[in-house]
């Protein structure tokens, strides 16, 4: 059981821009976070179903739930949450927190 | 680097129906793809932006993106697809297919 935080964000309008705030200033900022043990980004992901894909999908990964929450109640966490709306203002973003479970192979 | 499918599925409007058909006859069909390595079912996210949280998040990998093509383009990949079709009946779906980097931190 891994806790995940996934955003998933829309193609920006002015993609430029969106991709050298997420690097120049996001991605520092969310590297600190504490107890944080994977950080992946995807880009350019091919839709199957449901119209348009997103734009990029960023995977950050504790060992478990209760970690997560104190990453996100650290200062580390608000000042990433903060800039999280500043992001937000150039890609529509969807985020969510959950529960990867054992594979069910 | 690992290819992986996801599908992000909103809330149904009959969750029974819609849990039923994935657990009784989806998973199932997709366990029958070739070469898969990982399969995971995340219920219920918690949504931090962007409105409401999808419903069910499943994740499935293959080690290379030739061996996802693959699997999707064999019998059980194409079973499989043909049930995506009757499940998007119950609930509306967002899926695609990504490239999973290293961790950047």
């Amino acid at each position: 059981m891994t806790a995940r935080f996934v955003a998933l964000y829309e193609t920006p309008a002015d993609s430029a821009a969106f991709d050298r705030r997420y690097h120049d200033v996001h991605l520092p900022l969310a590297r600190r976070l504490p107890g944080l043990r994977r950080y992946t980004i995807s880009r350019d992901p091919i839709a199957v179903r449901g119209g348009a894909p997103y734009y990029l999908v960023a995977e950050l990964e504790w060992d478990t739930m209760d970690e997560l929450h104190a990453a996100f109640a650290s200062p580390e966490g608000h000042a990433a949450a903060a800039d999280a709306a500043h992001l937000q203002e150039l890609a529509p973003v969807r985020s969510m927190i959950l529960t990867v479970g054992e594979s069910v192979l």
